[in-house]
């Protein structure tokens, strides 16, 4: 039976009519059914009145590593090479299938509470965070980021580790849940791979018809080195071996250089923004203007909360707009709060290859519901304006994921969050800090 | 009678022991009356478990503008100048003073729901400002930041209105509500105003031992122009009206030259940092490290709703530390979470001249409870580290201010929350906006 929401203020992401008032909207299944000013006709599991709450699509969180929110501020304040070879790297050596499956619940506890309801993860384990998303209701397209640090000559997909869980990873859950889980193929990046690594995860794509993502030129350093190397930049190296042949997700994309963005708009390839993460790891900021004068669509995500510290794309979102209008807005005219929330949603659903981060129907029914009576919201002079300069997590008082509503007032209704903490608590730190 | 807080982890603010475990932490009257790992004697009105929570001092917002809630992401996406002369000018001219109660009752109210205890406040009607913080029951230092666009010739203090205001607010306000209220003396800005004004105020200031609250260089537009017109900074300019002879706040410094910051010290001024204000109007980032090596204190603030938007002091502190760290850390060593954590509490206190913004026997009880078993604060693998880059608004469940619980558990103690929005609703934005 279908859901129904009333007296519905909207910010649509549709750019023909981007906010909607006194409207309903009524959920069927996995999708929106109908919109519109005219009550519809029919009977309704539930009415929802939405006076004084604002309708978003949800968040689309589209570059994250969702298992270290088991590492939440571990190693903070050091620089990017210490923090790694020091903490995270030890940590993750430790990590089992029980660790990976309680940390991707906690992370989603933390996403699912600030409004997300897709996400682009990847990560190892990944069958155990996909059977942890599977259980907590929102969308994800996952991948195990192929890493090999063989001689390139050794390399056979028999031996190396990322070929075998791809294949399972995509015999096992690719489209699970009608579609709820995507695969998506995945090299961990230029620096952790070689050639005939590139090689096999483009076949794998192109055999599959999978999405690719990649974390492409997040620090200078990596990006010349890659130069250095190869006489060509890692865009346009792993161009060369087919590994953008479906578009897919370029994570942060803070140096560019040399046709760079011009490849991915032709590609089709979305670049992710993690703002945070890359001022917390001193990485740099990229540079939206430039990727949007070429034609890259831009998404955001907030890489892992071990960087971050958090998974609150409100934050995220602010970020963005400060830190890029700051550097770059003088010379470019401002990003916009409409083109932001449009990285924030549409933008990534459309990289994931998700029909949604749009509320109209037909579309799959990811929704969240903002409570602009409180205090941080309220007045409301621009609706789009309070959503990416001051609406907060706990102002997200119902998150709808494929038209299941899956946290509603402070409870959680898909995840256990006392017996998260508890698994959390008694077996992965112990096991993984000792 | 006494409150007892048990099982108390806390971070303390005080270098000798930062951050304390399994404490009793005792209040009596508006003061921290003991604190120990024994249980003291006596008996008490109410005793708090604060298992799973984290006790730290409340947020000292050390420059704001709180009636400006009213103006929440009005006039959002245009230039400084355009904003101020479209949008805000022409809506304060239009404030009256229940108005200004109104946006001060709604601006306390995001702020008290956010752990902040303490605020520096610079706006015009004054003294209604200042009866709404004595019922809301926050301590606050409040200034109406002389504005005079006359000849200097012309000048008296009979007929400048912000003299006036000045005497009236410190005869009928200074230390009411047994220092609750403090009242600052206050230059609006150097471009505002003009020599025979600064006199004016720092005479006053002197002859009634006031703290001292003016915006200094926060564009550089404003820095270069005082330059050409004076010869002179505005820091070193109005230092030789002796406006800095008791110390004071400077707000924003974004832009110092020539011996500045060397002043700031020498005179014991605080400066204030309002990282996402100056971001959002594109004003520049101020130079945290230059000032540490200077010996400036360095305190943090919001700045008005109008250009943050929001009262958030986590955010304020994340902000900081990502941007300065990313800015110039590379140079100068990252500033650690424990300096940005002093920057918006102790070092706040001291420029206000409280006795507080410390967990220690004997200091103001301006206390609060940040939960750490929230899905956002868990797992915690250092407390400064996830209070600075993972805490939210929402993970505060009680704010004690002048050893009175304000705010627990999303309740307002001292403010009716649907009357202040009825107020805002029904009264101030009519009034102001049409």
């Amino acid at each position: 039976m279908p859901i129904l929401f009333t007296n519905v203020t909207a910010v649509t992401m549709d750019p023909v009519a981007p906010v909607l008032k006194n409207a309903f909207v009524a959920v069927e299944g996995t999708k929106i059914a109908s919109m519109g000013t005219e009550r519809p006709a029919g009977e309704f599991e539930r009415v929802i009145d939405c006076t004084g709450k604002v309708m978003m699509p949800g968040f689309v969180n589209a570059h994250t590593h969702v298992p270290m929110a088991l590492m939440r501020g571990y190693g903070g304040g050091c620089d990017l090479h210490t923090w790694l070879n020091d903490y995270i790297f030890p940590a993750e050596a430790k990590l089992d299938g029980r660790c990976v499956a309680a940390g991707a619940a906690l992370g989603l506890a933390e996403m699912i509470a600030s409004g997300t309801t897709c996400i682009a993860d990847m990560y190892m384990h990944t069958e155990t965070i996909a059977q942890t998303v599977l259980e907590a209701g929102v969308s994800a397209n996952l991948s195990c980021g192929a890493v090999y640090f063989g001689a390139p000559e050794d390399f056979s997909p028999e031996t190396c580790n990322d070929c075998g869980n791809h294949i399972r990873l995509y015999e096992n859950w690719h489209n699970a849940g009608d579609g709820q889980i995507k695969v998506d193929a995945s090299i961990h990046a230029e620096y952790t791979s070689c050639p005939p690594v590139w090689e096999w995860v483009a076949n794998f794509a192109r055999a599959h018809g999978l999405g690719m993502h990649v974390h492409v030129s997040e620090t200078h350093s990596e990006h010349e080195k890659c130069i250095d190397k190869y006489g060509e930049t890692p865009a346009q190296l792993l161009d060369r071996y087919g590994v953008w042949a479906n578009g897919g997700i370029a994570a942060h994309c803070v140096y560019l250089s040399g046709g760079d963005a011009q490849l991915l708009a032709q590609r089709g390839v979305t670049a992710v923004h993690n703002p945070v993460s890359n001022l917390k790891l001193m990485s740099g900021v990229a540079p939206l203007f430039f990727l949007r004068d070429c034609g890259v669509s831009v998404a955001l995500g907030t890489d892992g909360v071990a960087s971050n510290n958090s998974h609150n794309m409100f934050e995220e979102m602010k970020v963005a707009a400060l830190v890029q209008n700051y550097s770059f807005g003088e010379d470019h005219g401002q990003l916009s709060a409409a083109d932001i929330l449009a990285m924030a949603t549409v933008n990534g659903a459309r990289a994931l290859g998700r029909d949604a981060g749009v509320i109209a129907p037909g579309k799959i029914a990811d929704l969240i519901l903002v409570d602009f009576t409180a205090p941080n919201l309220f007045p409301c002079h621009d609706i789009m304006e309070n959503l990416v300069y001051s609406a907060a997590p706990s102002n997200v008082v119902m998150n709808m994921a494929r038209g299941k509503i899956i946290y509603e007032n402070g409870t959680f209704l898909t995840l256990d969050l006392e017996k998260i903490r508890a698994e959390v608590e008694h077996y992965a730190l112990p096991h993984i800090f000792g």
